[in-house]
Parts: C-alpha cells; structure tokens; sequence
C-alpha cells in the first residue's frame, strides 16, 4: 500500500533518535534523553480536585464539543495571568492548541506552501524540523551564538534566498533557554530579529515553553510583546509549567486576518482542544497562586541545573576541548567534544555505561551533518544525585573515545 | 498580514454555516442545527471518580507526555472491548488521535497530495471536506440512494476522473447512519464498494462515529473488517459513546507501512494525545459495563428519533411534496422540501419562529449548488416534547413558505 503514501508524508524520514530513545528505556539506564518535565512540578492534587468538580458539576459543559477558538474560560484566564506581565492579548487574539506541536502544525498549514523558506536556529527544537518538513518547507539553519542567532548570517541568508528567487516566509525562534542548547537570545538581537523580519517582510514564529522558566538573571522582553504590526505569532505551552499530559497552549496572534485563517485551520484539524483540559487548567490558574506554583518549579529545575554544571565541572575532560551551555532556565544545556569524536559512534558505548544523550545532529535542519560531536542532556527528570552519577558516567565514556581516537591518529 | 497565508489554508473559505450557527444559540430557540450528543448519556460521576483517582495516584503517568501512537493501556481496552465484535485488530494496528477529526486530518496528510480525488457521498460530513479541501485534494461527490452511495455512479466517476488522467487516491464513507443523512450503507454495497476500491486500487476511508448506536434492525459487518489488504482505515471516536469533550478517537490501520507513516505523521501534528484523557477513557472501558452504557445511549437517540418521526408525520406537508429519512441508529435525519424552496433562504425565517436546521447545501461537495432544498434535523439533544414542539415550529415555516412559493408562481 506503500504506493499511496503523499509526497509530503513520504518526506518525513524515520526518525533516528526515536530509535535511540528505545534503547533508554531500561531502568538502569541514567537518561538524559527525554525532554520530559518532572513529574514532581506537576500540581496534581489540585488538578484531582478541580477536574472531579468539574466533571460532577459542569459535564455538560466540559464533556462537550467547545469553541474552534478555545473556551472563553481558559482564554480569560490566560489574560489575567498574563496582565502583569508585559503580555496583554485580547480575548480574539488568542487561540487555543492541543499543546504547542499542534500550534505549529497550524502555522505550518496557515502560511507554508512547498519549498517556502523558513529560517531557525541551528540547532533548533527537532519536532519544529518535522512540521516543517511536512509540509515541505525549506529550512535554512543559522548559526548560534552565546546571545542567540548569528543575525549576520541571517541577513545574508535572507539575500542569497531572495537572490535565488525563493519565497521567503518565516523566521522560526525559540529565545528563552532554547531547546537544545539552553542558549538565550539578547534583548539587542530580539530588536534587530524583529527589524530584519520587517524589512524582508518575514513573519516570526516565536515558540516560547521555557519563557517561565528562567532561574537566574533577568527576564527578557518577547519579540511578540515589540511587534506592532501583527507580524510575530507567539507558542505558548502549559506542559511545562502545569503538566505536558494535558495537551495544552495557546497561541498569540494580533493580526486579525491571520487570526481568522488559523481558527478555520484549527476547526479542519482537530475541531476544538478537550474543554475539560481546558477548564481544568483554567480554574488551576484562576483559584491557585500561578507565582507561587512557578516559583517551586523554577527552584526545582535551579537544583538540578546547578547539579549537572557541578558534575560536568568535576568529570569532564574540559583539557581536551569539552565545553558546554550554562543556561538560565529551562530543561536542557548542550555539550560540545572535540571535532573528531561522534555521538552517534558513542552512543552504543555510553549506553552500555548505562548513561543516555541526545545525539546533537538530531537537532540540526541539515538533516544530520553538523553537530555531530554535540550532544544534548536534560537536567529535568533526574535527582541530584543521578545527574551526579550520570555525568560521571557520561564522563568515562568521552575520556574513553578521546583516548580511542587519540590512539587512532597516533596509528595513521 | 494576509499576503503570508499559504494557497493550502486560502481555499479553506468561511463557513456560511457557522455564521449561521450563531444565530441559533438564543435561549429561546429550538434547535435542531448542531450535532452534539446529547449531555445525559455522558457517564459523568464515573468519569469523574476516574479522573480524581488518576490524578491523584497516576500522575506522574497520566500528566506526562506519552507515545505518539498512543497508550497501549487505552489500546488494548479497545482490543478487549471490541474483541466479540468483528473488529479484531492488534496493538499495531491502533492508532489513538486527538479526536476523530484529527484521524482525518492525519489521513488527508499521509496520502493526499494537491489534485489527488477523493470520491465521498453527496451530501458528507461538513468538516470532513474542509479537511480534504484543506489539503487541496479534488472531492467528488457521489449521490446516496436508500441504501447508500450510488455505486454505478461511482464506477463511473473513478473511469472518467482515470480517462482525465488524475491521481484517483480514495473513497470516504460513512457507512452507518451516516452524517447528514442518517442513511446506512447496505451489506451488498460494502462489498461491492470493497471490490471497487480493490479494481481501482483505492484507499477506503471508513469514518464509523454511530456505528455503535443502532437502535433498530440488524447491525452490519464493517468494510474494514472484510478488507484482507489494508486498503481500509477506519475512524471510530469516542465522541458520542463517552464524551465529545475528551477529544478521543481510534483509527484502525492494518497496512504496517500506512501506520508508520501515519504515527510519524501524528507525532509531527501534536506529539501525542493527552494521556489524561486516554487513561480516564480506558479505566472507563475497562472497569464499566460499555454493552450497559451504549445500550442506555441507543435507547436516548431511539426515543428522540421516534418524538421527531411522530412530530414529521403529524405536522409536515407531506401532500406538498416533503419527505425524510428513517435512521436506524445515529443523531440525525434528513428532510427534502419542494425544489422551489430553498432552506438558506427560508433560515431567516425559521429563527424568527425560533426553531433552528443546517442548510443543506453545506453537505455537498460541490460547495452549495447542491442540495439548497434539502436540511439536516439533529434529535439528539432536545427533549420528545421540544423536538415536537420545534417540528411544530419548523412545518409553519415550510407550509408558509410553500404557500409563498406558489403565489410567487401564480404571480408569474
């Protein structure tokens, strides 16, 4: 039946890493593959509360089909939240999504036609690449530094792409503790971003799961809170700071004929998001202290943060060229070996240590041929005393493949 | 903005019908327009006994990101319960979606590229061909006779779209108590349709939503479970035997190359569904009497349907030339007016007299030449005394409405 299979479909590739998470799974294994949040930030005796309410009292309502847009409620609610913050939607610029993958796959419906260039970080978050690819966008990576996207770069690429007569359409950026690297893009950058993707006339794709999550430092301006033409649309997920099994985000959009396509496009693909996910998140945010709550989980992952930094310090092998992401939030830090060491090569190794990693050529637009001797670790799921553990582990198996290598030079 | 909206979501037109829609949400207004289930078959104080201790004990689990192709708690629930069923499929053979409407989404993905045709009943499911339309695919429809799609007509219709030289790439049906109509696809006609999609090598889209809710005569064996092949893909949403709300559906795959493309598909579109609702829905399956339940859910659509036939018989002009199906099972019937009258004209009219219908036009593939006689009448969620109360209403509107007609007529 293969022969019925779309072009688009056809060119999602098997993805290399699923395979490698399953050799994760068993429990001895440290993993610090997963992106998953920990499942002690997830406010659950609450939630147990709210959703038996809920569905005793008001099924009729929250066991029903809801709005395309998302229910008033929760919409409310994410106003209210978010008042004091320098985000102040209005109730029709918001969009509710079966979590943040779906509010990608709608931008990628709503506005990318095949072989549409579409701009993001090198490396950048992996399941973005898919949709993306899906849909038969052409994706150009460029080049991180330590505040971000290489802009310079970027504006060359925009002109090489514009030269090539190639449609230019997006930028796609996380800024806050990217995923994969933990790198934040700068206040000054976030200007020039938002300023090069007006004169190119690009629209920005700003995907923002981590922006709560920051620990250390001060937090930054959204580029969708700068932008005063509708050009910026902002991912806003709730499965990192209430709980990534309730499938839920919402995504801003102030540009009303935009707006008006992306709920068409909601309604052909999944009608509406659950109202019961949505009212229970709804009154969590609206009855329980939403500060408070973010507190406790920011304080969670600064702990594990601060234990993986301390255990990279202590066991790698910084004399041969290891380095790595201090980030101030989220989940992830990236780690960078010599050039002539392989992740992927390394990783039947370091699984046989009992330790796990992302590959870092996952992540890559390329499709694999940078950032092979990167890699990505999470700090979430694991206690202080696994990441502890863990590192150690990684750590013997790079000082094992760097001696290898070094001994395989030595012998040519 | 509106210069960024890709070709794919620019076809995707404002629907009349939901502009319509809004009209009929006043209180006093009897509707018989949207195709809710109805709130009282919802299992709530169970489902709500289920989620608090799901919450509470699983929810390092259940508030976590799951598999794309979904829970295999949930699956193998599904598995047992369909097991003395004709539906035998495997764990691989499952795939869980966000909902029906997502499982087509994901289908019109994987296989339908921008030209391909799609063969589907004329009048359909409305949101179905968004879908198709959404990913810019050529709907044919084919007129339904008593007994369901005119196969004569599709024959020919597959050996002219061939003779034009497209890219013939599926039927969709919905073979029971099918929406708008209420017709069932007869035994004969599933085979013959199975024999025709196998000659023109064709994919089957079975979409089976009331399939469980047949409240009269004999149940009939599903297309997929005759197909040896693989070439059909059934849809089966918990949306009306548990609960819209949950967002739930199964889609039954037997090709494995379709399913892998179909899960790498799912996990691009929203990673997962929420396992919360997965696992509340298989404790449901699993810990309740399902047989019990539906058979209380039959009984509900039976009541209502006989209120609404009774109410069709006492009230309408059946000398002027109005008729009606006779569902079996399912949410909805159908009502055939003069040729002169046209429903979107007379709509005003009717909610004037506060009773409420969907056009019929909205059904049709065509986009609205179709069908302007015709309107689709939901049972599902009003009252007997509301739904005769309502036909009431709705026979004034249309015997008016004929006695205009024809002043019009003699006028000429």
């Amino acid at each position: 039946m293969k022969r019925h299979i779309s072009k688009r479909a056809a060119g999602v590739k098997r993805s290399t890493i699923r395979e490698l998470l399953k050799l994760t799974e068993k429990p001895e294994i440290i993993s610090f593959a997963g992106g998953l949040p920990a499942p002690e930030t997830f406010p659950h005796n609450e939630l147990a509360e709210i959703a038996a309410d809920e569905l005793r009292g008001h099924y009729k309502n929250v066991l029903q089909y809801g709005l395309a847009e998302g229910s008033r409620t929760l919409r409310r609610a994410v106003i209210d939240w978010l008042q004091p913050h320098e985000l102040a939607p209005t109730l029709d610029q918001l969009l509710v999504t079966t979590a943040s993958q779906q509010g990608l796959d709608l931008i990628a419906k709503a506005f990318l036609d095949p072989g549409d260039v579409i701009f993001c970080e090198a490396p950048t978050y992996l399941a973005a690449l898919q949709t993306f690819t899906l849909f038969q966008a052409e994706k150009i990576g460029i080049p991180l530094d330590d505040d971000g996207m290489n802009l310079d770069i970027l504006e060359e690429e925009i002109a090489a792409a514009k030269r090539a007569g190639k449609t230019t359409k997006a930028i796609y950026v996380i800024p806050d503790f990217q995923n994969p690297t933990g790198i934040t893009l700068s206040l000054e950058k976030r200007k020039r971003l938002l300023k090069i993707a007006q004169q190119a006339d690009l629209l920005i794709f700003e995907d923002n799961p981590y922006g709560q999550l920051r620990f250390e430092g001060e937090s930054i301006a959204s580029i969708y809170s700068m932008d005063t033409e509708g050009r910026v649309i902002m991912l806003f997920t709730f499965s990192k700071v209430l709980a990534a099994g309730m499938r839920l985000a919402v995504l801003f959009a102030n540009d009303a004929d935009l707006m008006e396509i992306l709920v068409r496009v909601k309604q052909a693909s999944d009608l509406c998001t659950s109202k019961l996910t949505q009212h229970i998140a709804a009154r969590y945010i609206t009855e329980y202290k939403m500060e408070e709550h973010l507190e406790q989980i920011r304080e969670c992952y600064h702990i594990k943060r601060n234990a993986m930094l301390a255990a990279l310090e202590k066991y790698m092998p910084v004399e041969d060229g290891v380095s790595w992401t201090r980030p101030d939030g989220g989940l992830f830090l990236w780690v960078r070996l010599p050039e002539r060491i392989d992740t992927e090569e390394m990783f039947p190794r370091a699984i046989d240590k009992e330790v796990a990693y992302v590959i870092g050529s996952a992540f890559y637009p390329d499709g694999g041929r940078q950032g092979r001797n990167e890699m990505r670790l999470s700090f979430s799921l694991n206690t202080p005393e696994e990441i502890e553990e863990g590192i150690r582990r990684l750590s013997e198996v790079v000082r094992e493949e760097i001696a290898a290598k070094r001994v395989g030079l030595a012998a040519v």
